[in-house]
């Protein structure tokens, strides 16, 4: 289908099915001399990595990842690096039941006309496995942007079902199974995600993520824009529904005399753009937000049809998470170095000899 | 810049600037044998012409567009096809002004620090201007897509600062020069907009857009996803800082039992995926949200500073819209045809020869 | 058929057919900051224009190209740069003849089964009219190239049929019509020429294109490599059917012993391989050399079929030149500065902080 | 470098250097349905291996390909394709005497100045060991060709040293090491190839390839037209430093009369064209020819400088091929199916609607 890779400079190219011998990629373009390991990708895998907490899927993936090319020495060299990731629990029993049904919310339906045959296991190719390549990706351009550019990319759950975080602790992140950075939460998200797992069903989240230090500059007008280019990112992360960049949808109701963010010699007074102007960043901490779907493999029976158009109902057992937003975060950090390296590369090869006498404005300071 | 191409096998490529002596682009894919003429565009670029109401500014665009080949006897030849459309009202005189300034919530600062060199009359590349070349091209795809798969693509204003539509009736969209399908609404609109210009202020907007009889199948996971490239293109829109597909941010409250769209011998029982699973589309109408920020062209004045880095006070002057939102309604749908005419050659071109059994269930039908 | 785009990160798109009212392009890519003015595209234009000289067709164009966006205060800004170049010398009657015919040699058969329609006028999008833009696009490539880089590119004929070059005096090439760097040469070429047009015929050519100063670096294995974008970009010029990097097809009968370029303290002893090691530049001059084809366009009948299938005779009156090669030089020139452009901005992308304490060794002078 | 994907719809990307612990590719873009297994690619892989004659490296890799993904059930499902060869055979110890050294005529020097590291261990990521990848990918395109449009692509030796094929047998190609078509020439071939040996040298190639049976309308003009994406993929095998479509260089000396091939309602007099028109296939045997550099890795003593600059004496030890042309027929055969795999999907995606009335005239059959 050819619509696997991401980037133009920095492209991540992945393959692999849920339930095939393994997942893996290939990045393309990671500049020469970084030094790297494959630890460095696993830390990040690791904090995607399923069976983590009650709250995830109970499925076990050792998510061991082996860089095949493209280091030598422990440093990269320009070449492709290769990724493989093996699959180490796949329990493929658990699937055949389901060899003929359109799970509904699913990608069975669509992957069936689409393609006209289906590795059903798992969900085969549309499972959100798959984005455990793109975390260890990931971790390659967060490594690179903030060693050669301070950046810091930062995720969160916002809101879980109807529990909506209120204070952001980027210190307590780290501190929970649900990447919560409202300790003040925790007792409501556990008393939550218990109460859907007895109802057998599951719920939609808000996932945040933040970038700090982007320089000004970075992004390609005028389809190319940077915030163009995050929104295709968070989109094709599997489950995501809807992408705000700074103050989103509240834009509506937002008039120009508010909405604007006033410059000054100390820098922007807010940032209702969350640091893209024009597609291009602004030196002001870069804000996305997105929404996740509740996944569809609940055990509360729904209507269906299988593939001869016959009435079915379909309960989806096997191991699964009740809210798949909780594990998004690393994944949407992950696309988000992904793109900002991408157009990093992309502006340094047309911009590096600009040079702009204005002071760099002070950076907006979140807080 | 290299990011003014949108599309892989129907390709688009605009140039120009706000104050340049033209703006134009290539149409690189359209497939041979079409009937088109410069008419079958002007159709939508005076849908989006600013000046057709005292709600849009005043500049006054003949936007007449030329086509320069890619058509031989009124007819696409599969050749690349290129357009023009002069700048016949530019008045540069109105922003020699602002040469030197760094008006809050435009790209000037951006532009600037990326490129070092600015064309800041009337916003130069930046400005929306460029998106009549979108509507131009999208109006190629839209024909292309009404008459070989009967796919209709048709946008509405939902929301205008405070005042939301509350009924959806196509026929009155094009009545009214907010694209309102609420004939309720007009005169809130009205009222809203007068004190708006009264106040020298603007507004932010919801548009949506839908696309029917879209068939099962388009979408090149993982990463070329139908929605994923659909956020892309409505992203790369001026102003827009938030897209949605189907429910959206409303999914991050709903249930799984809830959000999943059983499937029927008779078809989807509801549309909360908007028309895309897995990244694919699954035969239902295609809904597509975005947000679009008040301009911040107004001449309440507002604090600044400007190459030198020295305070100053920004009024724009000169003609523009209050609420840009409104004039999305047809970019919007262009943008949103290019992507499917997109999707759709991409589709074609490895499962032309794909047969499913499965009767194409009978799609949703959105009341 | 979305193939009218060269290059990734400088992307050329072109569009017009000879007959239509304009030709053009955009060139997307170019760095901001460097001084243009249409003055200098036109002085390669006006070296590939036809009617210069009597060895040409006698088809008189103005060639006088336009920029239309790109370029501000004649400074590139880092947009899109928009060109078009109107036909103003179409004489359409001069084609009726053919429309239903397929010219043994030319295009009309294979444009006829792809498309099912086919501009027939003077070739329509087949024609080398195109290759005009190329040229425009390649003087911006050669001169940032120059200004930047220091890099030279230059062409010339190196064989005319019968007729071989036997001595590469740079200053004359621009001193006769053909292109020809051996003056000793002129007569004969003048008097093949003659006769060439009084039997009704054409010939085949060989063009040689030098670059030089070409840092060493540049150039993407394993696929991107800078010598096989250049094949890329020659094989794309209307008539080329060959083309050799450095040896070429002489290394068949080489030893490894002579092949090998030796390297000294003070550079290679010998350039057979053109400049290119690995599909990386080596810092020696780039050496490309490629035959074009006899133009089909002669008024000697040939035997053909029409889109009936009916056995026709062909004869092709109209003006044409007896051989295309010697135009073909400035195209090759403005090719090879294309790749080079590309693969100048690529390897700055990703390699600018390389350090190598190895002094790069002094380039062979080719004498 | 981000240079290693080739195909716009049929992507081949690869990794993998000659001493680390595996090589492997994606290939993204193969439609669904099409019996697949790794018995199929291997087939080819094993023409390519090493260590099946006494005139090829005596390296001996197993060269086992596995698939790891985008085959379900025997079956290609349209999801991308990974695979992977593990390398088994490396002996890094024979090459840590080169760490430091420029060996001439090889990519050490322009690989080390490019990026500023290099692994050094049998040319890294130059190695040939690459092709093994392509060969691979060329398997699975070479199947779906030959079973949907009924294509063969099938290479030979044309030429070694001095010794030069006569006759063109097909059936003689696989009867013998050096996939020569001639069986009078296998005695010279053997006595060239000893006496080589014996010195410690090594000599170039020129190796043809011919796809029969392709349709008429492949290529997308201007920039992606078949030949040109031919040449492209040609130039990118390790060692082709020319490529020659139908006649090639011998246009340079032909007159148009001769050069266009007539067409009559049984098909055309000659293939001069080598199948290629206007950048589009005209349904006669595709023609490529190419010349293949002596490897540079010979016994025989060469001058050059290590990465300090100084002087120093380079002698290759290790396994190397004298000629390297000769495995080059299978990697050629695999780059030209690929490049006619992906321009079988461009052309399907935007004209398989187009209806030509005019018979397609009967081939050329090459005798």
């Amino acid at each position: 289908m050819a619509g696997n890779t991401i980037g133009q400079l920095f492209k991540v190219t992945t393959f692999g099915e849920s339930h095939g011998p393994a997942i893996g990629g290939i990045i393309d373009g990671c500049p020469p001399g970084m030094a790297l390991t494959a630890e460095d990708l696993q830390l990040d895998l690791d904090r995607r990595k399923p069976g983590t907490s009650r709250y995830t899927t109970a499925r076990r993936e050792e998510d061991a990842v082996k860089i095949l090319s493209g280091v030598f020495e422990n440093t990269t060299t320009g070449a492709s690096i290769g990724l493989v990731i093996d699959n180490t629990d796949q329990r493929s029993q658990d699937y055949s039941n389901i060899k003929e049904q359109f799970r509904p919310g699913h990608a069975d339906y669509t992957y069936w006309h689409k393609f006209g045959i289906r590795d059903y296991r798992g969900g085969g190719r549309s499972s959100a496995r798959e984005t455990a390549v793109r975390v260890a990706a990931g971790a390659i351009a967060k490594k690179y942007l903030r060693e050669q550019c301070g950046i810091e990319i930062r995720g969160y759950l916002a809101q879980l079902g109807p529990v909506k975080v209120e204070t952001l602790n980027w210190d307590e992140v780290h501190n929970n199974p649900f990447f919560c950075p409202d300790p003040a939460k925790l007792a409501a998200l556990d008393d939550y995600m218990r109460q859907l797992k007895k109802d057998g069903d599951s719920v939609g989240a808000r996932v945040n993520v933040v970038a700090s230090n982007v320089p000004v500059g970075w992004g390609e007008p005028v389809f190319d824009r940077l915030d163009a280019d995050i929104a295709h990112a968070m989109m094709s992360i599997n489950a995501v529904k809807a992408v705000e960049i700074g103050d989103g949808f509240a834009v509506v109701e937002q008039r120009g005399s508010t909405h604007r963010d006033e410059l000054t010699p100390q820098g922007f007074t807010a940032n209702h753009s969350g640091g893209v102007l024009g597609g291009i960043s602004s030196g002001q901490d870069i804000l996305v937000s997105m929404a996740l779907k509740p996944t569809s493999s609940i055990s509360i029976a729904g209507k269906s049809i299988n593939i001869q158009g016959e009435v079915i109902d379909v309960v989806t057992k096997g191991r699964h998470d009740p809210c798949v937003g909780i594990r998004a975060v690393p994944i949407a950090e992950a696309m988000l170095a992904i793109v900002l390296m991408d157009h990093f590369l992309r502006h340094r090869a047309q911009n590096m000899h600009v040079q702009v006498n204005t002071p760099d404005i002070a950076r907006f300071k979140r807080d």
